[in-house]
């Protein structure tokens, strides 16, 4: 039977790059060795290790533009405190807009003085603040564009002069946006990019180098950078796989093309849960993510039937995070549209038997 | 042809684990999703994670006393770091072999005062140095077990009443010792136990939660282990694939049974080397490695054909470490002693045909 993968992530990734990455597991560039057991150093997985990287910039729009692209590993969490690590020498600013926001926040204040210059923690994070002041003395802004747990998403970004960092784990390559007004851009793989295991890092190489304290080696962005995205061994199979699916958005047109797509699977799916009485959605309706759905079913006593009947076709990952509840349904680039109508569908047959 | 692969990391890997890890990113578990798209909460990924963690205790023989087991992202290089942040309040003590060695001790002086007790810096790192004091007063004792890069391992680890901490990436499952003499124990996984993109962990709980500094959640053992080491999302397909090799040894008959193995080829390999009068060996015998062994041609003009000697002969992987030069066969578990027996064919060919 034909899966619906809505999981939050790891996620649903292109069955072509599931297949490739099988393959190569076997028999990498038909050399007779797996692609997990040749030298990092060899020129095979050195072009896939470019190829990633340069990828990552001509998906973004960003070549030419004194950029550089690394693969690291340790997840977005990693990111929250190399960015402070590199960055933060007197004051940061940050916008809270969920559980990464704050954890990011939580790291960076380990190192420095962070200013929260607007959490929507007073509704649950339900949505995202507008009006709010960045102290232009900071040494950067940091703010998460897509928000998993809460189902929301920036729509509109603050303009500021100082540095702009952004957690875009959740939805980078998902949307066309203007990423030349970020100075760092950091996503975990493990949504729109790749398996678990890889972080891409996409940061403009004149905001470093400004730090007055010793940063540990491979906390350093300078060193990962000087080393070429390999100063010690990296995860092989999540850079590979990664590099299949950037392979796979470029073939598909590029981010304006799967943007297209996105939108209409999260406008069928709103669309539903705002005229199917039986659904409330979560987020305020302005900051709604295109990702993440988050919504909740306003009969308890048809949560049985409801889960029965989604698992029964094929659905997965469809049950809202723990600290959320009710449903989250995640339509990262490789679900289809015709998983979001299998939904829609069950949502609405659901509605006519109650 | 047949490969024979004597890459130094990432390295060979059972070719059972190969095919069960393809099989997996196409279906795992039978369930019609890939082990690289489904939650790293899900029921089935979570049991990957506790046997993983369970067999490699198993097989080191510390089950039941106070060790925990983590599987982390970063490598090696990220525990340099984490090793000190958990650890180092006022001053360690290292032994430095080699490169890795000498990159562990640079992290930790970033934190604290960092005493060298020995180093065979003095000969280009081809030996262990023996007998040195280990400052009674030190945080902690740092050692690496084996040093890829030169060829040499330790043999005879000291006895200290601080607590023992030792780098074990390139030995770690390869020979029986008593574990329980180290206190914490790690290894990045792209030797003996699977692909590059996990880092093992094992640490006596009770050496942790003594230090008075803030430790940054990802670099805080104690952190990792209060959340079964998935803080974060773990690398999936690193931590499944790791799992099936620890699954393989265990089959096989754990570290004694392979260790008679590793013997066997270390001793064919080295015999031919000294046998053989145009080759050199580039360790001290006594501290010569099972896992990597570092030798040169005496005769350069015999280099061009040696090298197409061997690489006809469906051999990889056999180039020295650029900061070495020369020739390195890596003989891991996962490689058999007819590979090894196919390289001294070679060497013994090129002795005749000289």
């Amino acid at each position: 039977m034909k899966k619906h993968n809505f999981s939050a992530g790891p996620c649903i990734l292109p069955q072509e790059v599931m297949q490739e990455a099988a393959e190569a597991v076997l028999n990498f560039n038909n050399s007779g060795l797996s692609l997990i057991e040749i030298s990092h150093r060899s020129s095979e997985f050195v072009a896939v290790m470019e190829r990633a990287r340069a990828l990552a910039l001509e998906l973004l729009g960003l070549e030419n533009q004194g950029y550089q692209t690394l693969f690291l590993q340790g997840g977005a969490s990693t990111e929250f405190l190399r960015v402070a690590y590199n960055l933060l020498e007197n004051k940061a600013a940050y916008l809270n807009t969920g559980t990464w926001s704050s954890k990011a926040l939580k790291e960076a204040k380990i190192l420095g003085e962070v200013v929260e210059v607007a959490s929507s923690k007073d509704k649950g994070f339900n949505y995202i603040p507008k009006a709010y002041q960045i102290p232009k003395d900071a040494d950067y802004f940091h703010c998460t564009s897509n928000n998993t747990i809460f189902g929301t998403q920036i729509k509109e970004f603050p303009s500021t002069d100082i540095p702009m960092v952004c957690d875009m784990s959740s939805d980078i390559f998902s949307r066309v946006l203007d990423f030349s007004k970020f100075d760092l851009i950091y996503a975990g793989a493990q949504k729109n990019m790749g398996p678990a295991g890889t972080t891409l890092v996409v940061v403009k190489e004149e905001i470093l180098g400004k730090m007055s304290r010793t940063i540990p080696s491979m906390l350093d962005y300078q060193t990962q950078i000087a080393k070429d995205s390999m100063f010690n061994t990296p995860p092989v199979f999540a850079v590979f796989t990664s590099m299949l699916t950037l392979e796979w958005l470029k073939n598909k047109g590029g981010i304006a093309a799967i943007e297209e797509i996105n939108d209409k699977k999260a406008q069928l799916l709103y669309s539903e849960i705002e005229l199917n009485p039986l659904f409330d959605g979560f987020a305020n309706k302005a900051d709604r993510s295109n990702m993440n759905a988050t919504f909740t079913l306003n009969k308890p006593e048809l949560k049985d039937s409801f889960d029965t009947m989604w698992k029964e076709a094929g659905i997965n990952g469809l049950n809202g995070h723990r600290s959320v509840g009710g449903y989250r349904a995640s339509m990262y680039n490789a679900l289809s549209l015709e998983s979001v109508g299998t939904l829609v569908d069950i949502m609405s047959e659901l509605e006519r038997k109650a």
